[in-house]
């Protein structure tokens, strides 16, 4: 399926049953299955005591009245929510021997990177807007006309507003209730990887340049795998595209109470499987950039 | 420069100066020359009784007193930016007989075109945040390493946030002073042609859909250029690239408290050339739609 | 489907019977229908006196053995194919009332054009080599996996070595038997239109420059849509996509043995729509150029 | 420059001076300069006895006299020329305490591994025929017009037929004089990285598939970077951009007299900077993965 990380002879992938993963008596699984296989899969697993780390949304959300209409299934182990730890890593102080990660959604990862710093300066009431662009990857391999190459080379759409099921995740996340005035309006780009959301912001005072500089820094000083830019700089697509990294930039209008920042990741890496390996070290009590070393 | 455009021969081409078209006493003359070469071009034109559709950035702000910070020069016929007229075709009662006409710019006309119907609607106070998102060829032809294939392909990025020339002009024109909260984050997509606009805002009142249909459908049931999409349908590049005309759809949120409206045109249409003949076409009493035909 | 095609209000389309055509008398129908159902649909229009312009393979060939073979059908009117004159516009010297014109593929346009004016000069035995690279809309609108954004941008591929179904039709065209050393190799370029073909040539003696311009002025000096580059100008993709024409330029190498013809259309235009059209005009006798005006 | 390649600080760059390195005795330098430099650069490195890994062009020519013509300067070290060992790791026998090592071109890469294992079996006198096409990184970070993103994308051309330099080098590296028909045409692809060659052979007698590919694997089978593809497979860019390693499928043609060689391979990487590694290791007696080792 992907050549380019296989090498010469390519690996051995065989299809397995879940029983025969449990008998091998693994530390960790990741899933990257599907909403309802995961949903199904992680019991079995975690009943044997392996940490997992799905990929999926099986997880993501805590309340299992929210599965039906935003996912599309009863969930069947809805005893496993609670359970379950929302790995956006920077912010999740649980993970030393957690017995289950929801790995964040792509577009989550990005804009909560981007907004959890500033929480107590947002002017409540005030709307944020997360204005999302994300790469044709996002979407998964799809025979789908609406994914194909003609339709998608030189366009460029929003999508989904209102009904994508990243939304409650990010609210609930956020601590924002259902009429909180959060937007999120998703956009496809014409590139294969990539999200970049651009945040717009009111601020309950004017803010300064260097005083947002340093709530990031004190964020994401310590933080292997976010790096925050100086104003004026701003993050794009290729600086993080390929890498496990997020990039974080900012500008500051009206005399800085109105903020726009600027946050970019690798949807396939931060914003899923790298961020799953800096999870997984921190179960294991490793290094977070085990694996992922060459930052 | 354009083979497409060109014959088997290819058109006759050549330099020529001013006075000589003035001599020759055109009907009217476009102006598609850098911002300062207009200011000065336009004068011995206006002067001679020739009507002047001018494309660059020379005529659009009133106040004199911008030039030197959005564009870098003292204008050098300020008398005349009074006598100009803001050709957005649809909003300009004042085309017949005009003898100058500031042809908007390209972001401006996909946002204007959004938000002049609403203006009434608007919670005062409350953020219009404008995420527009354009095409290379805005940019102009450039041999410039940060518009270079490998620098753009596959990348996206914010740019111009808060010093984008183009903001003044829709501030000026939506009656908004400097320190209303309008915010407009310019964006380079990787495709050639056309600009969205992601336009979030606040309402004075929840509105329902059929409601907000019908300012638009009122707004420009009668304009041949301006297609409104029911929800929930949104426009995209792909619909008006290589068109003449402005796409508008819109979604409502919180109850319809909030509102995005997305905007699309292609920006070297219905953002600079195709909108010039629409605006030839006024002032001299000709249809709308002479010379755009097709649609 | 096309939106950009359409005006405000989008075209009536509705689905018909061929019943229903023929009793509209028409002058003439155009098919744009797959492969096997063209074949069965021509004859009640033919049958009706009815001109057709059949832009499918299904009366490409003459042979109605080769149907089964490259097309995967046995022709169900096999009558048909004599009648049928192959419309390669500038070299199909019976168009006048023709009542069944095969509008050439796509690639057979790209190289024959390159090809028929050097016919006397190839040396006989010598490998004649067409490298043809398309792009992806060449393969129509489809919800397949191998032509989704994700597999294509920036990719590109060889396919179909020796068993794509254009190479019998050029072939026959060109009167090379089976045995002839004519090489295809199509490939797939991450662009949505166009195809350009760099066609590899031995001549039987060495020829200048001026000579080889002058067969190709000789043969197209008339034709508007083809036109001929002086070396050392060689046509790109951009100068003809969009436009109904087709561009020809050369290298000579190897002091005039060898020559690199290199040809280039766009595969919608003058590989599929804009030749039906020439023909359409060739057929009653109008302007070759009517309803093709702007070139 | 790459800020995918920094880690959270970035490295730090420091101009330097030859004399400075001389004096640091490192075992190795590689240059990557351009060629006029670089053909300075080395001897002083080389006089020191440090071994120099040249990416430029400044050694691959053993014919001093071609430098004017094909680089356009003279070259200041023509001694340097016959002791420059050519690295193209897989037939390259000399590597092994070489002084001066001239890593291959891009182009010759894609071509030369294609060609090596046939050159017993190529029919004398006829046409070798290699169309290549490249990514735009093979032009380098340019502020050039031509090489801008409104100009190539959606665009396809050949380009530099009969003036390339990596022409003389493949002629001279394959022992084909320059009255050889050897075609070399480049194309520029609408893509970042990757060169693909397509490359039409005529054999001595005809050719069956089994017996073609043994002839590549026993020419490559203990190469960790070349990976043959049994036929049908053909090679395409998405399979090696990112890797080291080159892929090689073919098809027979003609009863097996005529051959199409697919190779591919990245510019950037087999094409210029992971064959250098592979170049140092081998002179140093490393293993030739060494550094490159996910493969």
């Amino acid at each position: 399926v992907h050549p380019t990380l296989a090498g010469k002879k390519g690996p051995e992938v065989e299809p397995i049953e879940v029983d025969r993963v449990v008998a091998l008596r693994p530390d960790a699984v990741f899933l990257a299955t599907p909403n309802e296989l995961s949903a199904s899969l992680a019991r079995p697993l975690v009943d044997a005591g392996i940490a997992v780390v799905d990929l999926s949304g099986a997880f993501r959300l805590k309340d299992r009245d929210a599965y039906p209409r935003w996912y599309g299934f009863h969930h069947p182990h809805p005893e496993l929510l609670r359970k379950a730890v929302y790995g956006l890593t920077e912010w999740c102080p649980k993970l030393r021997d957690a017995g289950l990660v929801a790995n964040p959604g792509c577009y989550p990862t990005s804009v909560l990177l981007a907004l959890r710093p500033l929480e107590r300066r947002l002017l409540a009431g005030a709307p944020v807007i997360c204005d999302s662009k994300s790469g044709v990857s996002g979407a998964g391999k799809r025979s789908d006309l609406a994914f194909s190459f003609c339709e998608l080379a030189g366009n460029f759409k929003a999508y989904g507003v209102g009904v994508h099921r990243h939304e409650p995740e990010m609210r609930a996340e956020l601590g924002f209730p259902a009429d909180a005035p959060f937007v999120f309006v998703p956009h496809l780009l014409p590139v294969v990887r990539g999200i970049l959301s651009t945040i717009h912001v009111t601020f309950t005072r004017p803010l300064e340049a260097p005083e947002l500089l340093e709530l990031y820094e004190t964020a994401y000083g310590g933080s292997p795998f976010v790096h925050v830019l100086p104003p004026p700089e701003l993050p794009d697509l290729a600086s993080v595209v390929g890498t496990p990294r997020a990039e974080i930039g900012f500008a500051l209008l009206q005399g800085g109470r109105q903020g726009v920042i600027v946050s970019a990741i690798d949807n396939l890496l931060k914003g899923a499987a790298s961020q799953a390996i800096q999870n997984f070290n921190r179960v294991f009590g490793l290094e977070e950039t085990e694996g992922l070393e060459w930052n």
